[in-house]
């Protein structure tokens, strides 16, 4: 499977009705920010305005506490903006922590960057002239401390390149960010707004960088580039703090549930973060049929047999079924 | 002002809550397609799976009439293509049938390409690699001829270029549409969801063209280039063939009695669809000033102080309401 959150696959060799499934094959809070139940007219059929992208970039500012001296620009996803990067950058060899999401290698390879796979930021080549690394990593949620970002970044710099550092899944864990790091280096951060807020379909996400950086990317992305309801629920769930705060609370509660369930299964939990687990089972893609066939959906890799990644279940009857889907 | 449909600079100039201005600086139908009161949860958090866009797809394919040896690729609103398209055509000058819609000019300009301003297709020179016309165009609704577009389609295959073929407005007259071209010549036609079904805020547009080429565009867009809602309501939208049919009619009614306020204040009417109006007046700027004073804001250019361009009032208060203010 080359991504999650897709029961496309599934279905098409298990068959049952999407609602039937348990989805965990995403690192998506099963528990989203409370859209409110009717949006305001104006924002599906006017055209975003000016006031709308402000009031958005300036929540947005605050929550992920973007220094004075930084740009932010939002996007329609964080793979939008993914997608843009390379053909942006300097020419040259990007190094690629990994094993990672795979989209980052494929957008600069198309962009006719030559990647280069490295296993820790520490290891970044001299011929790199780029490096990406994710923060905490995706599936393993391995966390590069801020001295090797800015080292690599300092690196980088001398030879005009950037880090881009993917902090998709850095909302539970906030100490993590690099953005001190932009206004002074070639640091872009990546925010995506779906994971964490539990609304992928929404499509939002932002790029965090110095101001020159930032406006290139802001004009090639163009006008518009976000729905008004993106811009509208964004700026509401980014400016909702208490929730933010509760809900890093019980994600840590679900994650020790679902490790707990996992264990008992016989898994090892080898890593993750609070919106996914990777665990190792020598049985691992043998579970993941097994599973499959009772329309369970986890994440399996085609460069590991004994891993799984699981994100959490969206409540306890979510968890019962997996603990005795695991035991059948 | 650079584009219509943002009241940010008519607020800060004149003042005015946003809901008091009567906006009729746009293209976009005022009376949209009913989105449900309620959508799916999952189409707000869950990733848009590969089943949600082929059924939207497979519904702009009939809504369009694309052939069956063209393809067709979504985006986030047609301007997340007009910023791509630059970036992927081969490099070298294009051709733009202007004044129109100022981005086109401005995305391949920022990608390097020489842009050659001209004042109808036939006069495409030989020079140019590529060339854009909207179709009909924004905002004199000339509307340019197929056989013309085959035509310079034809040469411009032969430098290895592209026609981009806007279609923003064509849904009035499906009749002008040159999907038909598609499958033979490298003509990519851009679709607008937004305008038709006055739902802009929704981001949602298409690109229609030789598989080969769309199939370039779909890569470099990425994987969920659309919202969720864009995509259930996309499909359900543009499968509303009775909707686009009273549509139509309605537009026709709403267009032809613009026509007879705009006429009746002085204004000769010298273009437009049925979407806008183009008008002409020795004192358009003066009546553009005054209009925003009373929190009425339509469309002025920079290029013309004799022309603005006037959306449609949602309703017939808002049409006496221009009525009044253009004869105080």
């Amino acid at each position: 499977m080359k991504h999650g959150g897709d029961l496309t696959e599934a279905i098409a060799r298990h068959g049952g009705a999407p609602g039937s499934w348990l989805d965990l094959s995403t690192g998506i809070n099963p528990r989203p920010w409370p859209i409110p139940s009717q949006l305001p007219e104006g924002a599906w059929q006017r055209l975003p305005s000016r006031t709308d992208s402000e009031a958005l970039l300036y929540a947005a500012r605050k929550a992920y506490g973007v220094p004075v001296g930084a740009g932010i620009a939002a996007a329609a996803g964080t793979q939008a903006l993914i997608q843009w990067l390379p053909c942006l950058a300097a020419p040259g060899p990007i190094a690629i922590v990994g094993p990672t999401y795979s989209e980052h290698a494929l957008a600069w390879r198309n962009a006719s960057h030559p990647v280069i796979a490295i296993d820790s930021l520490d290891a970044c080549p001299d011929s790199a002239v780029h490096a990406v690394v994710v923060n905490p990593n995706n599936p393993d949620g391995r966390v590069t401390d801020r001295a090797t970002l800015a080292r690599v970044a300092t690196q980088l710099k001398a030879r005009g390149g950037w880090l881009v550092v993917d902090e998709a899944f850095a909302d539970v864990d906030p100490a993590v960010s690099a953005v001190g790091l932009c206004p002074d280096l070639p640091v872009l951060i990546l925010r995506s707004f779906g994971k964490f807020y539990g609304l992928a379909g929404l499509r939002l996400g932002f790029a965090v960088g110095a101001p020159e950086l930032i406006a290139r990317i802001a004009t090639a992305l163009g006008p518009w580039p976000c729905s008004g309801p993106a811009l509208l629920v964004g700026a509401a769930a980014l400016g909702d703090q208490p929730w933010a705060d509760r809900t890093r609370k019980q994600l840590e509660d679900q994650a020790r549930k679902l490790d707990e369930v996992l264990v008992k299964a016989g898994f090892a939990i080898v890593g993750g973060t609070l919106l996914f687990r990777l665990a190792r089972h020598p049985q691992a893609l043998r579970l993941h049929d097994a599973l499959a066939k009772q329309h369970i959906w986890c994440r399996s890799f085609d460069w590991a047999d004994d891993l799984l990644r699981f994100g959490l279940p969206p409540d306890a009857a979510g968890l019962d079924r997996l603990a005795a889907a695991l035991s059948g």
